[in-house]
């Protein structure tokens, strides 16, 4: 995936002094290569059952709805709170500093729905914790989490335990 | 299409009293109704040439990014204030209590890019005002605007002459 890591940008020092930000609109400026990441995305989950595909606000929406719409599945927004007009589930998780929520809607899962989580970036697994538990309330069986981009060195993956965890890019250091 | 009509709930006083809002979540939970008005929203500009597509967050995002996957074109994300990286454009816009900024990657858009503005809904026209904004001061030439819900009864579309604005629903009044 040398190739695709390519056609993703990096800044440095944002959104503050120290953090290397991997920017991933040059990637979506390149149609071709977006296509190849969406399919390496799904690779993984090729011989699985999915219902549903769960994004969230908002880089997870463009990646969540392109693989929802790829996949021919429903695409279930994941937004914060306030955002759903609808009666909501609610989690809240930590961020760097404090705390915030998420939401779903409450009828947008069935008991036993098969659910992929899509994200652009797994950093330190809060928000994929957060959807995590939302998807668990509403009884929906988690097929795997799929991301474009992972930083491993953060070792998210272990908030999202024991489900399976993809990620097309690793970076290992900041 | 009032099939598809049929997928978007109605929802009375939200965000606020007097408000009925459009809810897409429950026409995205149905992936035959979300193929269908891809579709038809693509279907006005199936002759054009097209360089890119324009979405806003964050319901943009879900729009925006499946039609810029579908027609294999770029996909461009316009941002709230902060959120993208790397140098940017600005443009406000007023809101119903005072204004409000979004902004675009300067090298998003190359001077003569054929653009097509993609949102899930047209109200009072801020936003795609603020869009067309951008999109001119980057050079980029304006093919048209798509939605997949208008209010005409709020005249936005006057906000966005003199382009082609398309809506594959239509609500003439609250």
């Amino acid at each position: 995936m040398e190739e695709l890591k390519e056609k993703i940008r990096n800044i440095p020092d944002f959104p503050k002094k120290g953090i290397m930000f991997r920017d991933i609109t040059t990637l979506l400026q390149d149609p071709k290569a977006t296509k190849k990441a969406i399919k390496g995305m799904l690779e993984p989950f090729e011989s699985e059952k999915i219902d549903a595909v769960v994004g969230t606000e908002s880089r997870g929406f463009i990646f969540g709805g392109i693989i929802a719409y790829e996949l021919g599945v429903s695409f279930v927004p994941v937004r914060k709170p306030g955002k759903l007009p609808f009666t909501t589930e609610k989690a809240s998780f930590e961020k760097e500093y404090g705390s915030d929520e998420l939401e779903i809607h409450r009828d947008a899962i069935k008991k036993g729905d098969k659910i992929l989580v899509v994200d652009d970036l797994l950093a330190t697994g809060g928000t994929g914790q957060a959807v995590k538990e939302l998807v668990e309330k509403l009884g929906g069986e988690i097929v795997g989490f799929c991301f474009l981009i992972e930083l491993s060195f953060l070792e998210g993956k272990e908030k999202l335990k024991p489900y399976k965890v993809f990620s097309l890019i690793d970076y290992t250091s900041e």
